[in-house]
């Protein structure tokens, strides 16, 4: 089917290549020229602006939004809803926060526009194996989109479905973010222990290719660690710092305000917040009380 | 090749049939004599005894050793020490902890024996999808056992490997259940959230299924939880109480040992604890405190 798309990053591009690879007809915008060229190479029809890229698709439309939540997101939508007309729907594929995307859903309704969002997981890797999509909104409007998301999707028939209203799909991808926080530190921890404990020699390559095969902790995440370790495990080109996106303090967030304990989600984003503070003033006080009551000595900077 | 298999429980019982399905010739004991008919019906040659077990096979003798660790193993261990003969081989394949096996490895190589300490994964799955084999022991004994090794893993040249001397096994097999650890409890807080979230109906059953398709948190484990989230997924059958079996709160003390910090492993044992203690002491004094400062009301027993 026909298809908007705005944004050509890393996964918008990646995700117009697949789609036209499954034979949509693609109108691409991105503020950068050389993105809407590469699209424009793979088969997209270029649009240079938005506007063109809304008179180039036909009622009802539907336009992807695929930029950075937040402002970006705000003000393509905003723009969008001004140049679209009543039937046509707008897809917020990106890792909006989903209160911005109830509101936005709301706002859109009262102009009859259709809001559509999609928690998107798979990476750089969903060019090749697909996508895992979340989705919210209602559900007519979700259900003509269905060749869209059959095409995004790893299958046809999984992979994907409507989670729910609008906000479902972000807050599902959200809390998809969350888990795969504390994934990603429950493997980071256990390599840690194994490389620490020098006097057995491991070699964290192989044992991360052991597991890939029979174990309980076998995951695609477990998958990329095995590459990563194999490149060479010893990380040392890699500065031990770790930024985030949003999704993991959302869902922290999130968890204190219905009341669910999530200590292990917390301690991941903390980990993070932790590795970033070189200069830590709380690690400071606390050697500097230790000193006080103790006399302990001060390690000095 | 020959082997004998001391224990015929969940693991030693599925681990003997898959050796006798894959044309080794298995002599078996258990002291549930019910266990030891199994495994004879499916092929192996039954043993009284140990010491018959021990007198059924031809030197270099091969005993695995597949009984609950602690107690049971170390007796186990000893009675085939004082059986076996220079050049035999005694394998540990329980979750023994690794201080054990390096103690009972120079025990044994003083004796002349072999010791080969086995790390298992897999659980119930083993006996189809073949088991996660992390080794250590001696370079030539691990080698000896190869055939062993290679029918018992998913397949001969992936899912196993000597990862070290003695107790390297061991070491391994810990902490990938503290990983473990981690990841079940990433999840399990994550669909916690999702399950709080009332406002959008979410089918958790949906989203497990649809996460196991492309997304960055599918694995093993995504699988298992969204079988048991398709059987019921409100989960009233099932009480709040989390077990352990060691691996966990001995991989938080190696960590604390070596000096690494493991906080997401060290809060998935913690919350394991506190869904064991239902009359929680420090949770009634934390509400005698707020009452004592602040007057705040006491929820009464």
């Amino acid at each position: 089917m026909q298809l908007g798309m705005i944004g050509l990053g890393k996964m918008g591009g990646n995700m117009t290549a697949r789609l036209l690879q499954g034979g949509h007809q693609l109108v691409a915008f991105d503020f950068n020229p050389e993105a809407v060229k590469s699209a424009a190479a793979a088969g997209a029809s270029p649009a240079t602006a938005i506007a063109d890229l809304v008179a180039q698709l036909q009622a009802p439309r539907a336009v992807w939004v695929m930029v950075p939540s937040g402002d970006p997101t705000e003000q393509t939508v905003q723009t969008l809803a001004g140049l679209l007309a009543k039937g046509d729907t707008i897809i917020d594929g990106g890792n909006s926060n989903y209160k911005d995307t109830v509101r936005r859903g709301a706002e859109l309704a009262a102009k009859g526009l259709h809001y559509v969002d999609v928690g998107t997981s798979g990476g750089v890797w969903g060019l090749k194996e697909g996508y895992s999509l979340m989705i919210g909104g209602d559900e007519a409007a979700v259900e003509r989109l269905r060749p869209i998301f059959a095409t995004l999707a790893p299958a046809a028939d999984r992979g994907w479905g409507r989670v729910g209203p609008s906000g479902a799909g972000h807050f599902t991808k959200m809390i998809h973010n969350g888990i795969e926080y504390g994934m990603m530190q429950a493997y980071a921890e256990g390599f840690a222990i194994l490389k620490k404990k020098e006097a057995f020699g491991l070699d964290l390559h192989q044992i991360s290719r052991i597991w890939q095969h029979g174990s309980v902790v076998r995951s695609w995440l477990l998958d990329l660690t095995a590459d990563a370790l194999g490149n060479d495990q010893d990380l040392r080109d890699i500065a031990p710092y770790v930024s985030d996106s949003g999704e993991g303090r959302w869902t922290v967030a999130e968890a204190i305000e219905l009341d669910v304990p999530a200590p292990v989600i917390t301690h991941s984003l903390i980990t993070r917040l932790r590795s970033r503070d070189g200069e830590s003033y709380a690690d400071r006080l606390l050697s500097a009380m230790r000193n006080q009551f103790g006399g302990h000595a001060i390690k000095k900077q």
